[in-house]
C-alpha cells in the first residue's frame, strides 16, 4: 500500500516502536532548532550532560525572542548562547538575523529530514517537506545528543486543496478558515498533511504560514511535500543541491480526509481571544483599531510585507493608528529595503521594528487599555500582548494593511485599488555566512562558556536513593497546574537560566514558605508533596520539575497525573507515584514522614509496593507508571545523568 | 557696540531684568517642544492651569522616549499625548518619527526663535540660529501659556573654529575636544557660541551634533549663526521662507574667548563613566568591545549614519558584536534606506531598531555584564545604559563604525580605506505632513483628553491657608535629594503621569511610613517638614515638590535649598521656610506641631517672622526669600493657580 509524505517521513526515522496511531514511536532526529527563550536551558543540560559535540547533523541556536535589553541579563544570554554554539559545535543565529522559523528555512530546513525544536511553531518547517514538530527543552537536548525523540504516532489528516485563491485572500486566510472548521483542540494527535492540485499557487513561504499555525491547532505537525516549489526556493537560496522530491504515493490514504476549496475563501480574522474563534473579516467590519501589526512567524514572507507596502503605497495610516512592522529575517528585510518595500511603509507612517518575535510574544508593542490590535501573528491568548485584558484580532497582512489606512477593522476588498500581486524574489540577497557555523571539534572543545552572573548551571543529580525518609512538605488537591507549581511572567523569567534562583518562586502562589522549608531538606535526604487529580496540569515548562527537584523533592505522591508534567518529574528524576487506594489520600497530612527501604529494587520490579508513615502503623500502598527505560532513567537521577552515563 | 548672536536673540526676546550676567531675565518664548517622559505631566498642566489653547508660535510634542510598550502604560500615554495635542492646539509627532531634536530642526525649527523644551538636549536647535534651553516641564508648561521664561542672564562664551577638520574626524571630535578641555561643569552660566570660518564646513546637521553636547558641558545654550549654510539646510526642507540671516555683528564680543583648530583635532572617545573623561582613541585602542551603537540626537544626520554605513559596507562585523543601529527621524531612515545604507547595514550585521531615543535613555539595549559599549550618544553616566556597573564610552560614528569591524576600540584612521567623504543629501524625503498640524480652536476645544487608568489628573491646589497648625512629620540631616524625596528608576518612572500613584513612593527611602501618615494630614490642615542644609538638591524632577504638596505639605523649614527644588517648591505652592537662627533646627524633633496665624499677611510682608511650637513656650523664627512675583505665587497656592487665575 502506498504512503502519504509523513508516513514516509516516519517510517526513514523509525528507531523503535509500530506506526500505529496511538503507539509510541520512537524517531531519529536530524536536525534541532532552539531559541534563546528555551535554548539558554537547553544549553545547560548539555553541559550537564557532558556533551562534547552535537550528534546531529544540524542544530541551530537562534537569537530572536529576549531581544529587549532593559538590563544585562539578556545580553548576558545571548553570549552564553553564542559561546555555548561554539562549543558545542551549533550553528548560531545572532540577535536582528530574524525569527528561528523563517531562517531555519532559508538556510537549513532540507527535505526529507526530521527537525525538532524547543519551540511550539517548529511545525512551521513542514512547508519543506520535513516532519518538523516542537518539544520541550530537555528533548531537544537529548535529541542534540543523539538519542531518538518519543511520540504517540499520529494519524495523518489529509487536507485536499483545490480550487485558487481570490484576490485579497492569502495563505493566513487558509490556515484561518482550518481553524474555524477544528478549533484550537481539532489537531491534536494528528499531523495535517496537505496535497492537492490548489499546492500550485502556494509559495514555499506560504506554506510556512500554514504549517506554522498548525499548532493552534494543536496539531503533532504539519506536513507538506517537497515537489518543484521547494526546488525553486532552494535554487534561489543557492541551495538546489539540498533539495529531494517527496511526495506521497499515488495510493496513499490518509486516515482523516478532507477538502478545501481556495476558490471559496474570502478574508478571515480571529477575534479576541483565541486563534480559534474565527470568522469572515466584514463580520466585525467597523471596528475601530488602535494598532496594525504585520510580522511574525505566521506571516514571515517577503511577500507579506511587500503587499502590505503595496497596499499603503503613497497613502497615510489613520491618525493615531500605530502600524507596527516586524521583519522576520535578514534577509528578507534586506530585500524589502533593496524593492523600496521599506520606504513605502516608512513614508505611509510606519514604525519599524527589529528583525525578531517581538511583540508576538509580548516583547514590546503591548497595545493601549480597551483598544483593539489587529495582528498577523499566530495567536491571542488572553494577555498574551503584555496588555491585561487585551484584544487582539489575528488577520492577514492584507486585511492589517487595509485596516491601517482606514483606522477599523476593513475587508481589504472593500478598498478602491487594484489586488497588487507580489511574488517571492527570483534572485533574494541570500547570504550563507548569516549563521556562524559549527567551530571544527578540535577548536570547539577549548572554548569556555561565558556565563554572566545570572547563569548558573544545573547542579549534579544525586542518584534515587534505596533508603528514603522524607516529610511531606506540601498536601494540595485536585488541577495543581505548572503554573502554581512555578508561575511565568516577567517577574520569574528573567531566572530561566539560573535555577537556583528561579527555584524561589517554586509553589509560592500555593504557599510561600515552601522554598525555605524545602531548601533545608536538601541536605537532609530530601522531602515528598502529595496532590489530587490532574497534577501539574497546563503549560509544558520543564522548570516546574526541575526546580522542586533542586529543592529536594523526592516523591510526588498523587492521585493521577497530567502527561506532561509526569514525563518531566521522570525526566528529572522525581519518582512519580500514584495511590493503588485513592482513599489513601485521606490518611496524609503535612509533615508525616514517609520512610521506605531499598527503594531502588521495589522500583525496578514493577510492582506496588508501600510507604510506611512514620511513628503510626499506617502504611499506602503506592504505584508508578513507568516503562522499562523510564526504570532505568529513575534510577540513574533522571535523564542527565542518564545520557551523561550513555555518553561516557 | 556690536552684539554677538545670543546677545541678539536675548535682546529681541527680553521681557523683564537687565543683560548683565547673573541677572534675572524674563524671556519670551517662540516655541516649546516636550517629549513623552516628560510631557504627559506638561500636558497635566495645561489641564490643572484650564489652559485653552497654546499660546506660543509653535509647540510640539514628540512621542521618542517610551517606546518599549510592555504593557499598556506607555501607549495609554502615547494617546494621551496625541489627545491633548488635539486639545491644546499642539503640533503632534508619533511613535516612529523619531527623535524631538532632528525632527523638531527639520520641521519646526526657525532662525531667530526661542525654543523652550522639556528635555535637557533641546539646546541641540541652538545649530538653527535660535536660542534653545531644556528646562523643567512646568516651566515649559508656562511658556505654552504665553508665560516668560526666567533665567540667570548668561555669560557668552565665544569659540572661534579655525582650520579644516582632517579625515576621519567629525563634529563630535569637536564637542569632545571641547569636553576634554572644559569638563562637565565648564559650561555652567554660559551660553556657547560658535563662530569663524571654521563654520563653513561643517553642516547645519554637524552643528546639531555639536550643540546637543553643550548640554554636557553643563551650558544654558549653545548658539550657531543662522548663515547660508542655515538657508541651505532650511531650503532642501522645503522651509526657505523660514529662514533670516542671523549673524555676530563685526564689533560683537563675547565675555569669555576661545579657540578650536579644527585642523589639529584627532578622533576623540569619552570613557567610562563621564562625557568629560575625553581622550583620544588611540590611547585605548584594542580594548575588546561587546556592543556600537550609532544614534541618538548626538550623531542623528543622515551623514552619521551613512559614513558608518560606508566603512562597514561589504564587510561583516566582528562575531559576538552587536552593531546597534538607531534611527534618529523618519526622514533620514526613509532616505538612508533609499540611498543603499541600510541595506549596506543590514549585509554587515547590523541591528536596525526603530527610529527614537532608544537605548541613549535605557530604553532597551542594555550591554552585557562586564562588557564594554561603545556609543554615538551624548551620554555614560553610570548604568544609564540599564547595566549595572556598565562600561560606556562614547565616541564619532567613524570610530564606531571601525570597532565594530574589528570587535575592538579602533581608531578609524587605522583602517585602510579611504575616508568615504558623506554629504547631507540635496533632496531628502521630506514630507510635512509626517507632524500632525495643531487643529482649529473651534475643533479643537471639543476633544476630550483621552485618559487610560494609569494617567490622573493634577487635583486642584488650595490657596495658602492663613492659620496653620502642622505637625512635623519628618526631620531630615543635611543634604537630602530628590532621588530620596522621590525615586526615579522603573518602579517609579511608569507613574510619572499619575500623581496619587507616584506620591506612594515619596521620602519612601528615608521613612516608608511617611506616605501613610502625610496623607492622614491632607484633611487635618496638612504637616510639616524640617532638614538640613543643601535640601532637595540632584536631579531637577517637579515630582518631588508636586507630591509632598499631594500629601498635605504645607511647609519644608530647613538651614538652606538646593536653587532647583527651592523653585520648584514655589512652583508648586509649598512655602519654602529657612532658620534665621540655624541652631534652632535643634530645638524640633518629629512630632512637633508648628502654629502659625495670620500667615499671609506675613509672608506678604517679607520680613522674618515667628513660628510657635505647640504646648510649649518655644517658638522659631523664620525667613523666606521669595521675589514679589513668587509672593503672588505661593499666597494663591502655586504656579498652576496663579496661571490658572491669569487665564481667567
Amino acid at each position: 500500500m502506498g504512503l502519504n509524505v509523513t508516513q514516509k517521513l516516519i517510517k526513514s526515522h523509525l528507531i523503535s516502536g509500530e506506526m500505529v496511531p496511538g503507539e509510541e514511536v520512537g524517531l531519529k532526529i536530524d536536525q534541532t532548532l532552539t531559541q534563546d527563550a528555551t535554548g539558554t536551558l537547553v544549553m545547560l543540560e548539555l553541559e550537564a550532560m557532558g556533551l562534547q559535540r552535537a550528534k546531529t547533523e544540524v542544530s541551530a541556536q537562534y537569537v530572536d525572542h529576549n531581544l529587549i535589553q532593559e538590563d544585562s541579563k539578556n545580553p548576558d544570554d545571548h553570549l552564553f548562547l553564542y559561546s555555548a554554539t561554539r562549543r558545542f559545535g551549533l550553528y548560531h543565529s545572532r540577535p536582528g538575523n530574524g525569527v528561528s522559523h523563517p531562517v531555519h528555512m532559508q538556510y537549513l530546513a532540507k527535505p526529507g529530514k526530521t527537525l525538532l525544536g524547543s519551540d511550539s511553531h517548529t511545525c512551521a518547517n513542514g512547508c519543506m517537506g520535513m516532519l518538523a514538530m516542537g518539544a520541550g527543552g530537555l528533548d531537544v537536548a537529548l535529541a542534540i545528543a543523539g538519542e531518538p525523540f518519543y511520540v504517540k504516532m499520529p494519524q495523518v489528516w489529509g487536507i485536499k486543496l483545490t480550487g485558487e485563491l481570490p484576490d485579497w485572500v492569502s495563505a493566513k486566510d487558509v490556515i484561518l478558515e482550518l481553524l474555524r472548521r477544528h478549533d484550537v483542540k481539532g489537531g491534536v494527535g494528528k499531523i495535517i498533511e496537505y496535497y492537492g492540485p490548489g499546492l500550485d499557487q502556494l509559495s514555499a513561504m506560504d506554506r510556512h504560514v500554514i504549517a506554522n499555525m498548525g499548532a493552534e491547532l494543536g496539531a503533532t505537525g504539519t506536513v507538506f511535500p517537497s515537489d518543484q516549489e521547494v526546488k525553486r526556493f532552494l535554487t534561489a537560496q543557492g541551495r538546489e543541491d539540498d533539495w529531494i522530491e517527496l511526495v506521497a504515493d499515488d495510493d496513499a490514504t490518509y486516515d482523516i480526509n478532507e477538502e478545501i476549496n481556495l476558490s471559496e475563501l474570502e478574508p478571515l480574522i480571529a477575534k479576541p481571544s483565541s486563534p480559534g474563534n474565527v470568522v469572515p473579516v466584514r463580520e466585525v467590519a467597523g471596528t475601530p483599531i488602535y494598532q496594525s501589526y504585520i510580522g511574525s512567524s505566521a506571516n514571515p514572507g517577503f511577500r507579506d510585507f511587500a503587499i502590505a507596502a503595496e497596499i499603503v503605497k503613497d497613502k497615510k495610516v489613520a491618525n493615531g493608528v500605530s502600524f507596527d512592522i516586524n521583519p522576520t529575517s535578514r534577509q528578507m528585510l534586506t530585500d524589502l529595503v533593496k524593492e523600496s518595500h521599506i520606504a513605502s511603509l516608512l513614508q505611509a507612517g510606519a514604525r519599524m521594528h527589529q528583525a525578531g518575535c517581538n511583540g508576538c510574544i509580548g516583547m514590546g508593542q503591548a497595545p493601549a487599555t480597551g483598544k483593539n490590535s489587529l495582528r498577523t501573528t499566530p495567536r491571542n491568548f488572553p494577555g498574551r500582548s503584555g496588555t491585561k485584558e487585551d484584544s487582539v484580532y489575528l488577520c492577514s497582512p492584507e486585511t492589517a494593511a487595509a485596516s491601517a489606512l482606514t483606522g477599523k477593522i476593513t475587508d481589504p476588498r472593500t478598498l478602491n485599488m487594484p489586488y497588487p500581486k507580489v511574488k517571492e524574489l527570483k534572485n533574494p540577497t541570500v547570504d550563507h555566512t548569516i549563521l556562524d557555523a559549527p567551530l571544527p571539534y578540535e577548536k570547539a572543545r577549548k572554548i569556555p562558556l561565558e556565563k554572566g552572573p545570572n547563569i548558573a548551571s544545573i547542579p549534579e543529580m544525586d542518584v534515587l536513593p534505596d533508603e528514603l525518609e522524607v516529610p511531606i512538605l506540601l498536601k494540595m488537591g485536585d488541577n495543581i497546574s505548572t503554573d502554581e507549581i512555578l508561575a511565568g511572567g516577567a517577574r520569574v523569567l528573567p531566572y530561566r537560566s539560573n535555577l537556583p534562583e528561579i527555584s524561589k518562586f517554586t509553589f509560592e502562589i500555593i504557599d510561600d514558605s515552601y522554598y525555605s522549608r524545602a531548601k533545608k531538606t536538601v541536605s537532609e535526604g530530601g522531602h515528598a508533596i502529595v496532590a489530587g487529580y490532574n497534577y501539574g496540569q497546563g503549560s509544558s515548562r520543564e522548570h516546574a520539575a526541575l526546580a522542586p527537584r533542586y529543592l529536594g523533592l523526592k516523591i510526588a505522591l498523587v492521585k493521577d497525573f497530567a502527561r506532561i508534567h509526569w514525563q518531566n518529574l521522570v525526566n528529572f528524576g522525581v519518582l512519580p507515584l500514584t495511590f493503588v487506594n485513592v482513599d489513601d489520600y485521606d490518611k496524609l497530612k503535612n509533615g508525616d514522614v514517609l520512610v521506605v527501604s531499598n527503594l531502588r529494587n521495589k522500583v525496578k520490579a514493577d510492582q506496588p509496593f508501600f510507604l510506611d508513615i512514620k511513628g503510626t502503623d499506617k502504611r499506602i500502598e503506592v504505584t508508578h507508571a513507568l516503562s522499562k527505560r523510564q526504570i532505568d532513567v529513575m534510577l540513574q537521577g533522571g535523564m542527565i545523568n542518564w545520557v551523561k552515563n550513555r555518553q561516557a
